[in-house]
């Protein structure tokens, strides 16, 4: 399996405005969208920086990760690295043994295909597979 | 002030051997440098992965970093962003009310030079800015 580049790292945040003051205005990080997830239950504000995106995590009230961050406060949250192939990927990380929260592909922003691994196996490390699927066919 | 790009993630673990299992042999993550930095009493690992580095950070026994692994446990530990000048950067943010951990630059890896700002301006992420000195005049 060959992973692409970071595509971004996740920070689970009460409320994106307000992190903005941060983010945007102190560290100087555009924003290039924010945009609800139906299928994660959270609003995510995108921030590029170089070839990586820093995304603002703000779950829905009734999301489960309301509650993570209810017990475990704001933080660093994930790491998301770029893959060609989703589906190969995570079929190759299964037979190499590697625990899967998600063993199928789940619909990410901007149209992405992304699953999770169980960071039971990455100290720990929450760690998100993203396929683009930006300028590929349906 | 201008932030380059994210120089690395780090990844907070209990031993840099056991670790590359995963983040080496199963991830496909190549090993760049293993060191040991005396500043801040961590071996270091830096797996590149586009333009960005993944740090495996393996406090020593002696270093406040171990009792932090004992009370949090291993996992995403901080990011380190990359300025051209950091002096001037850690000038700029004090004067615009961002409060640092490190008020003068202090020597990470490879001759860098390195600060941290408080996570509490920050959702609680550590954030480190970098300068890096391959190629200056010392």
């Amino acid at each position: 399996m060959e992973l692409k580049k970071i595509d971004h790292i996740g920070i689970l945040v009460e409320n994106i405005e307000a992190s903005l003051r941060f983010y945007r205005d102190q560290l100087g990080l555009p924003v290039k969208t924010i945009e609800a997830n139906e299928e994660f239950k959270v609003r995510i504000a995108f921030l590029p920086i170089g070839e990586v995106l820093v995304e603002l995590v703000e779950p829905f009230p009734d999301s489960p990760l309301r509650q993570y961050l209810k017990e475990k406060g704001e933080g660093l949250h994930h790491i998301a690295f770029e893959v060609d192939d989703l589906k190969k990927s995570l079929a190759e990380l299964k037979a190499a043994g590697v625990p899967l929260l998600d063993e199928e592909p789940r619909l990410g922003g901007e149209g992405a295909l992304v699953a999770f691994l169980d960071a039971g196996a990455a100290n720990n490390v929450a760690i998100e597979l993203k396929e683009t699927r930006v300028g590929k066919e349906a």
